[in-house]
């Protein structure tokens, strides 16, 4: 696909755009339930392709990770058409007034909520994620324009087909979502460059797609960043619920970005805490520093490297520091911006926690697991924003959206 | 300055910010005060160090323009003053909660706003930009890391001077504000790459500035970009309130970003409006299609680079239009995302122009000369975006904030 070929199939979708965010809300829900629907119906057709993508990538000797996450069954095709429908249940982020006021000389200020236009996202091998992100993508009155992987490109296409009948059904513009198909990595820069074409782009994927993005792209972007995430257990912890939070931050779902990757222990609390989480943490690999391998039997040396790592594995490093201001300090050098916690029972700990350590999401006396668009309440999530601009944390139907700002005189000029 | 010496300084910006964020609103506001106290009493110094640029800019051969943006006099230095007091009486957005809820297994969810950190400012030779930006900065809780340019950089440094000295008399740490004294081209391009050390990066500045950005930053930017604004005369609109606000957006400052470059008349009222704007705007160069040229006796034909080209001079460019349609469909495709008005009397018509047009403000009966954080009411404003992520439109306070999620649980863990 050349570029040229690329922006027309830009420029048709930021034509079906206007037309989506024109649409009402009982529109866009209208879709988003017949795409569940289809979804369902067609649980065969979806699944055919998927195993094609499957059987080339064993072929092609795609890991076991990547081949788990690429697998659809007739579960996770439930569970997609499930996500569109509990999206279509969410409440309506767009015209929602965001402020206003009058001003003295009677001009009337309003800041409305307005789709972004066109969002595009450039993801990795789940195909869940096409229905998924298309899905909130109209839901906030945006057309979709996605660029999977190759490894599942014939998934993509399949759902991807299903989602255009859907919108063709609601009377949408079946463009409003759209895949790139040819999955080169010169059009991926080429689709970075789409400046005035796609208006938000949010990449999912690994480092090097991030790195490829901040050479390359001149759309603005969302990045969803790494987590390196911390626990600190302050001094004043209850040792029951810390050791509670530390095992399930680290081994409830070790493969995530809200999984914690270092363990911060405030050194009074070391000695009690410690050789009970050497035990409940087993099946941990445990690297730590010199204070901390002292009450941890199996364990090795931390090196920086480890700190500076998002481990996505049963690994968590463990230093012991002296006070909060220390445990602030590695957090600030090592953390990735996304999900810190402490535990503590003293105010002034939590108060200073939340107040000085600068992440998407700071979190007192419970697991970072939490940090997740389902679990605070956003209903589903097109990803998490390590970034400050524009969206920080889980991301929305609302962070697809931005505003406007409409202002109504009676003739007003500027004196 | 080589790359090394920048990334110390953005370093200790970077740790004064830090100070900055911990500051109670009492005492950034103290700053605010002291800063505009100690500018007044330095007017001598600060006017000697401008005399001195203005007198190297006359030798070098700016022009007439630059020149008068260079130039500052007792007034100018007294009004910069005023507007760091104005800022100081602003409300302090930092520690709003944005909102919150608690979750059905008790854990309780908290969006609250907090600085951004760092916040870069690449500015042209305006001396009062130095004072202005570091003083919003400041207020929500950032540092301010400045690069203007050459030609002005005695005033800067010795406005700056000034700010640091009010820094440290209010016991903040006197890099919190900082200038990038190497106006070098390179040294730009260093700025834009200080990824993890810059937070918020606001260019303003010219088209080669802009595209620079796109090519090489690595920081997260929000562009204050071009104004291409329209009015457009509906059918229904009352005649002299027409002519006022096209005058008034056309004249009243024309070499602003949110002055009109273009008039779009409906066809029904172009014999009523344009023969009184052809005396209304006599001063005013007229380009004009075939159709509105028709009612305007001296004007010359329209080019498509004329509708694309902000003029920022005595110009308009002016087309008669069959309906609403025909209006927002030009505005689509030459308009810069800025500011465009409608004058009408018909509700339909305000209502579709205020959904369908795509800017970052939308205004009805109107001119397009209100869109300013001052005429607003964000009572002052560090630049106009015309991105859609982040900030859309003029730019106070609170869009140099960003949101922390806060996570209270008491030993929650993730099933």
């Amino acid at each position: 696909m050349g570029t040229a070929a690329l922006e027309d199939l830009a420029r048709r979708v930021r034509a079906a755009s206007r037309e989506v965010a024109r649409a009402s809300s009982a529109v866009r829900d209208e879709f988003l339930r017949a795409a569940a629907d289809l979804l369902v119906a067609d649980t065969a057709v979806v699944l055919e392709a998927n195993l094609a993508d499957v059987e080339r990538g064993e072929r092609d000797g795609l890991d076991q990770t990547s081949l788990d996450r690429l697998r659809l069954t007739e579960r996770r095709v439930e569970q997609m058409a499930d996500g569109l429908r509990a999206v279509a249940a969410l409440g309506d982020p767009v015209g929602e007034v965001v402020d206003g006021w009058v001003r003295p000389n009677g001009l009337r200020v309003e800041r409305v909520r307005v789709p972004l236009g066109v969002v595009g996202i450039i993801y990795e091998n789940r195909p869940n994620v096409t229905s998924d992100a298309a899905g909130l993508c109209v839901k906030a009155g945006n057309a979709a324009f996605l660029r999977g992987s190759s490894s599942a490109l014939g998934s993509n296409r399949a759902v991807v087909a299903v989602l255009r009948r859907a919108l063709s059904k609601t009377g949408l513009p079946e463009d409003a979502v759209a895949l790139v198909e040819d999955t080169s990595h010169e059009t991926a820069v080429a689709f970075m460059k789409l400046r005035g074409l796609v208006d938000c782009l949010v990449p999912r994927g690994g480092k090097a797609l991030i790195a490829s993005l901040l050479e390359h792209a001149t759309v603005p972007y969302v990045l969803d960043g790494d987590g390196n995430c911390h626990v600190y257990v302050d001094a004043s912890a209850d040792v029951d619920m810390a050791e509670a939070i530390v095992v399930n931050a680290k081994t409830q779902r070790p493969g995530v970005c809200n999984a914690a990757e270092t363990l911060l222990v405030h050194a009074d609390v070391a000695s009690r805490l410690l050789p009970r989480l050497a035990r409940s943490l087993a099946d941990v690999e445990l690297v730590a520093d010199e204070r901390a391998r002292a009450h941890l039997p199996v364990s090795t040396p931390v090196t920086e490297a480890d700190f500076a790592t998002e481990f996505l594995a049963l690994k968590l490093a463990v230093a012991v520091v002296d006070d909060l201001d220390a445990a602030i300090d590695h957090i600030a050098r090592y953390g990735s911006g996304h999900s810190e916690a402490i535990v503590t029972r003293d105010v002034a700990s939590a108060d200073r926690f939340v107040r000085e350590v600068d992440a998407a999401a700071v979190l007192v006396n419970a697991s970072t697991r939490f940090v997740d668009g389902g679990e605070l309440g956003l209903g589903a999530e097109v990803g998490i924003s390590t970034q400050k601009l524009h969206a920080r944390g889980p991301m929305g139907p609302r962070e697809l959206t931005c505003v406007k700002w409409v202002v109504r005189g009676e003739g007003h000029v500027r004196r």
